[in-house]
């Protein structure tokens, strides 16, 4: 009998590594999840990821063959195969590609996590057949993948795409990586926080929202305050997608991309944040572009998509690479 | 006798449109230029145009064998082949290729001025051997060619890498755009005329440029002034550069490339121009990419380059065709 191929995929979190037995068409055949322990070396990690692996791949080996492995992982390197320095992990610097080799003679690719979820959408999601789009998480930060020509945009260095550090308010909000007026310190989960601060400080509207602490506030509590009809958490959303939406023009100058895939917590608010967002888009475009850019939601389940998108980009590097 | 292949580059502008027979490494074999005639029909002037061609190509002939035909056009669309309502000619849509291929059917390829430019630098200029950079030429308004992986970035429609067209002061300047803030507007010969003349009404410093009107101010007398010692005029400079700078912070987020090539009038200024540039774009970076970003003077002679970008761009498409 023949063997269908399929490929693993890694996402590697702060907290909990999943992986994925994934089928061309992007069917999970398989999956489970280990504690990431990052205080832990890299080659900790990847010893007990291969031994749970083991346990899920032996009962399908008669049916399926491994023929590549895909790494989604912070700070990672698709040129080097490496992991540098990532923010969660006591790692330093990995060579992830390496480490996998030493349990799998296969082709393997890493890329980080948003490339790996716009490879996801291209493979198996709402981008299928798109060659130009840009993909947008909204979670905790802002992680963007952009799509050129059919092939993922890595730039000299690997490092490409990283929209969330554009910069849209001089001097504006404090971000993480140093500097101010990130777009992630705007339009994230994170970011929306900050803006329903700034709005409870500079108004006097009656809101739910003041009952709650910085920290206890969730952008999933603006969203049902916003819903209940509450204006401070409406004009949160409203202002998190103007700013959103003016980057995307800017974006739009630069790429020409045929849409905007939108996925993660925030992006999950539907149109509170999308009715801004494309507003504000469209006021701003070049006028050869106004009412052709899509805005689509991403449709792959939450909890797989990051493995999917790991998946998706060693399917993807099987395609162009001559077998 | 083997013959040498060459290809023809044209470059049309508003006032004039110019050819040269270009060979593999960008030597110019033989060149001339004739007059756009900009309310004439397309097809006229292409007439004129291959007559000229025929006159210059004929004693020529026994040694070099033309291949291939490159065309830098404003609103040229690569991928269909077009010209789209040029700003500057009477032209409505016309199908350039085709055109073209009434007198020689070869391969032809056009795009517009500013990707021909970072052809042009690629194949015979600074950038030759780069994979990922973006040229800047700021003349009147500022283009922007985007080459990613070694091929340019066209995107979805045709019409990526509008640099100019980004929005970097929110309510700022008027654009021929019809929009306010691109970049254009700050950092362009044009932009640091507007620049200067804001200055002159804010400050209450003695100014050489206080007895030029708007109409007869150029950017080659805000040099002369800043290199006499003029305040206002280094600041005019100063604040470009700042501005550009900037915005060029942005574009390596996203791009992530090697260098940016600057050329055009105000490029030619030199450090007046390039160390606050150069400045503002390290202040802005994200750390990971301080201290790698070269910013290059294009080497290419400024009355040939747009000619060498149109021919760089057909010896660009015949190296990636098989023949």
């Amino acid at each position: 009998m023949n063997k269908s191929g399929v490929t693993l995929g890694i996402d590697i979190g702060g907290t909990n590594t999943s992986m994925a037995i994934v089928d061309k068409d992007g069917n999970i055949i398989a999956k489970d999840s280990i504690a990431t322990l990052a205080m832990d070396p890299a080659a900790d990690l990847f010893k007990r990821l291969f031994n749970k692996f083991t346990e899920i791949y032996s009962p399908l080996r008669e049916k399926f063959e491994l023929i590549g492995v895909g790494i989604g992982a912070p700070n990672a390197n698709y040129y080097n195969g490496t992991v540098e320095n990532p923010p969660n992990l006591n790692w330093g610097v990995v060579d992830i590609v390496a480490l996998v080799k030493e349990y799998y003679d296969l082709p393997v690719a890493v890329t980080n996590d948003a490339n790996a979820a716009a490879l996801g959408e291209m493979k198996f999601g709402v981008a299928k057949g798109m060659k130009n789009f840009i993909q947008i998480t909204l979670g905790t930060g802002l992680g963007s993948g952009i799509v050129v020509n059919g092939e993922m945009l890595y730039g000299a260095d690997g490092f490409a795409g990283e929209m969330g550090h554009t910069i849209v308010v001089k001097d504006g909000r404090k971000c993480g990586c140093g500097r101010r007026g990130c777009l992630e310190t705007y339009a994230s989960a994170s970011g929306i926080k900050r803006t329903a601060f700034e709005l409870l400080a500079d108004s006097t509207e009656k809101s739910t929202l003041r009952g709650i602490s910085f920290n206890d506030l969730t952008s999933k509590n603006i969203y049902d305050a916003a819903m209940a009809g509450d204006k401070v958490a409406q004009s949160a959303f409203k202002n998190t997608g103007k700013i959103l939406g003016q980057a995307m023009a800017d974006a739009v100058a630069y790429l020409s991309p045929e849409a905007f895939v939108l996925f993660g917590g925030l992006a999950n608010s539907g149109e509170l944040i999308i009715e801004p967002t494309r507003k504000y888009l469209e006021n701003n475009l070049l006028s050869n572009y106004r009412g052709k850019i899509k805005i689509l939601q991403s449709g792959l389940p939450e909890g797989d998509a990051a493995v999917l998108g790991a998946a998706a980009l060693i399917w993807h590097e099987l395609s162009i690479i001559p077998q």
